[in-house]
């Protein structure tokens, strides 16, 4: 590897590799040199050798199998090339609010007779241990008979947030039970995090596409959501955040998903979430980041969050067990570092402390060793429907479709030829009883239209197979009318 | 009764018994005559001769006996004169934040051994219906074996929001499943329904005192409290409301605790109620009450909430079943009338939907018998130990120390005599492992910084009996100090 090179080292390694594999060197099915072996042959660090593998299995060349490695893919059906970033920073003075949009979209599916819903950012019920959960809480019950009678512990049940605590060592995180608030989901934990650190009207700089969700709580909060461009492979650009934060000094706040980000997959490397950090540390803004999706990668080495950097309580964590353990429990939490204080107080405030329930279930089953086995269980089902999905939307949907396949998540992010309205395709769709995410709720712009986010949740039935091949027709459709 | 007297008639009627038990026409022991009796003979309504009852009984004249009426009470120990209403209205102008003071008070309890807590606003654990509860929860487990791999529904159990509209015609009010949203506590319904209504900046009217988490809940959403005189016997005082209406024309909402204030216990009279919608109605000032203590009371007459004369859709009814059913569940409700849409909004992007176990478990339980058999233990258990604390203050207190006792609810509001410190005697309690909530929680200016209120949640065991020795000796040795 050339250190004067302009690409970055493990960008200069994948397309190494990728010759290897084009020219045959490396066929299909062969087993790629492991990561510790392209440490050592490369002299190169083993985030840089993990990072190579991640974008040649996002650009489906490798695929990872638990516990094996990576191997070359079958590439019967040529999967797209990736989604390209749009440059573009949204004017806050434009800023448009996407509440009715997204309250539209809802209102819709919520009276149409939804057969398969492509459109959520959750799993299938039958991924999750809802036994083992069932079995746990009504042990819980039968041990704390007052339970119901009991008011809950402020801040949570600090058994849970211990747990939490030591699960968080592995993505690189150093925190006690103090540090720790549980939330109501992801989602209470962002609107707390915001409420510490801005006011209404206040500007704060968020990934473009991005989580609907917190398109809703900015505006719900009067927060003028500043879009910075973001890539499928390596999340929200710096270069674009510093230009940003040149034009828009007032700037507050940045709120990143460096795993998996929704609706994108991308993961910010290492190195940039290193940069990320000490950038927003010098000019005193607030780094949120949401976590909700770092537990369901490919391979079963964990990612690391921003706060494994955080050394002056800057970043404020905000994660969720909601998708990766219990979507019927709404559990997630906040590490706020330095605004603690405030964060308990507007919990108190706005909901008071979670209900006890819950939290003694998840602390009791994370523990086990059953906890581990249903994450792997769990990711080997999402990277095997991811894939399946993403041969099927490349097999059937028209030849110029655009998408990423990435390793880890919930959803697949598409791009429609001919700019074609991703709303007009919601609502046939829809006719169909087949629901998916139209691109138009994840910016204040109308820049992603043409996109649409498919959930890799679902087990890959005829039924999930047909709905992909009913859109990819609505959409063939559409593109034949427009030319 | 004499229509032309200026007293309304319900105090007539109320001081025309006085007289009797006063001049030993009715003695101690005495049945008082029945409400049915008094309409006959006075040609007064229903809801006039309750409230008269209600008078008496809140003076310490009469007490109520489940199903059998009410009955001169033993006057042994002379209950001191009822709280005069204070006639101020703060400036927003001059608006101080509360959070400090609060969460200073809190941070000391959590740190301190407390032994008797007597600061809490809900029933002790074994009050509620814990076992059945939790024999509910566990069949509900085994029957929907899928419950924590599932996503909640939108806007609550439609099973437990029928429940709760049924139950809401007891307190005259017309609801459907669709008005109701259900909300973590009260506490979260406040908080949609004050961001539904008003923006950061505006003037919300409360009453004086009242429920700290309501001013905490203000400051976190950078509103401003305007605090309206209200009487311990009829709650906020309209003429006061009026003219800080005049004075504040931009007035932007009203928040009322109807039945039961916290922390006086009054009931507003239903003319007032209905007088209050209207007034509301005419200006297009936003009317959210919260009535988390209603099923609270003495008899099993049900008190009529404030959404009972709600015709146009003003009204935002607010309650929880936190303090009535199981501390240990937050659940609470909202009807937001013509808000409806933009407090499913909020709720959504506040903190999703709630989880489905509790809601199905209340459900479950609130349709069976043994639902009204807790309601009227709990009622009778609190009435009894109502009475026992009010019997301790008048007993061991200084003279001059003055309370009401309300005929439902779960606090005393009791004055020190000599503006005698309440957070003097809040340090000086704890360190005898003994908690209180002080006064000055319960307004943003310093005018009850000598009062207490004690709760009336706990078996009145030795303890708690020690514990208001103590807080009396306490109390007096402080009053011999500044005398």
């Amino acid at each position: 590897m050339n250190a004067m090179d302009p690409l970055p080292l493990y960008r200069q390694l994948a397309s190494h590799y990728l010759n290897a594999i084009d020219n045959g060197t490396l066929a299909v099915g062969a087993r790629m040199p492991s990561v510790r072996t392209l440490m050592a042959r490369h002299s190169v660090s083993l985030s840089t050798a993990l990072q190579a593998c991640r974008e040649l299995e996002q650009q489906g060349v490798l695929e990872a199998r638990p516990r094996s490695g990576y191997f070359v893919r079958a590439r019967t059906r040529a999967l797209a090339p990736a989604v390209e970033p749009v440059l573009h920073v949204a004017d806050p003075a434009q800023y448009v609010g996407i509440h009715e949009r997204v309250s539209a979209i809802t209102a819709r599916s919520l009276q149409a007779d939804v057969q398969t819903n492509l459109g959520g950012a959750c799993g299938a019920p039958e991924l999750y241990p809802n036994e083992a959960l069932s079995r746990t809480a009504q042990r819980v019950l039968r041990q704390k008979p007052m339970l119901f009678g009991e008011n809950a512990p402020h801040n949570g049940e600090p058994s849970f947030r211990l747990t939490l605590a030591q699960r968080a060592l592995t993505h690189g995180m150093q925190l006690t039970t103090d540090d720790i608030i549980v939330a109501h989901g992801c989602v209470e934990a962002l609107n707390l995090a915001l409420r510490a650190v801005a006011q209404p009207g206040d500007i704060i700089a968020v990934e473009s596409p991005t989580f609907f969700g917190l398109l809703q709580i900015l505006e719900t909060l009067g927060m003028r959501a500043l879009e910075i461009p973001t890539s499928p492979q390596t999340g929200m650009s710096l270069e674009a955040l510093q230009r940003a934060a040149e034009t828009y000094p007032e700037l507050k706040a940045v709120v990143v998903v460096p795993n998996f980000q929704n609706p994108l997959g991308s993961i910010m490397p290492d190195a940039t979430k290193q940069a990320l950090v000490a950038w927003c540390e010098q000019r005193d803004i607030a780094l949120i980041e949401d976590d909700t999706y770092s537990a369901l990668t490919n391979d079963d080495v964990p990612l690391r969050a921003l706060k494994a950097w955080d050394k002056t309580g800057n970043v404020i964590h905000c994660a969720s067990l909601h998708k990766v353990v219990s979507p019927g429990m709404r559990l997630g939490w906040i590490a706020p570092g330095k605004w603690l204080a405030r964060c308990q107080m507007l919990k108190y405030a706005q909901t008071r402390p979670n209900e006890a329930l819950n939290q003694l279930v998840l602390a009791d089953y994370m523990a086990t060793p059953a906890y581990d086995r249903h994450l792997r269980r769990l990711r080997q089902h999402l990277r095997t429907q991811r894939l399946q999905v993403a041969d099927a939307v490349a097999a059937y949907f028209p030849e110029e479709t655009r998408l990423s396949v990435p390793s880890g998540g919930l959803g697949l992010w598409v791009e429609l030829p001919d700019q074609i309205s991703s709303r007009e395709v919601f609502e046939r769709g829809l006719d169909q009883g087949i629901r998916i995410a139209p691109g138009m709720m994840f910016s204040n712009s109308t820049r992603f239209d043409h996109f649409i986010r498919l959930s890799v949740g679902l087990p890959y039935t005829p039924e999930v197979e047909r709905a992909i091949r009913a859109l990819a027709r609505i959409v063939d459709r559409m593109g034949r009318v427009a030319a």
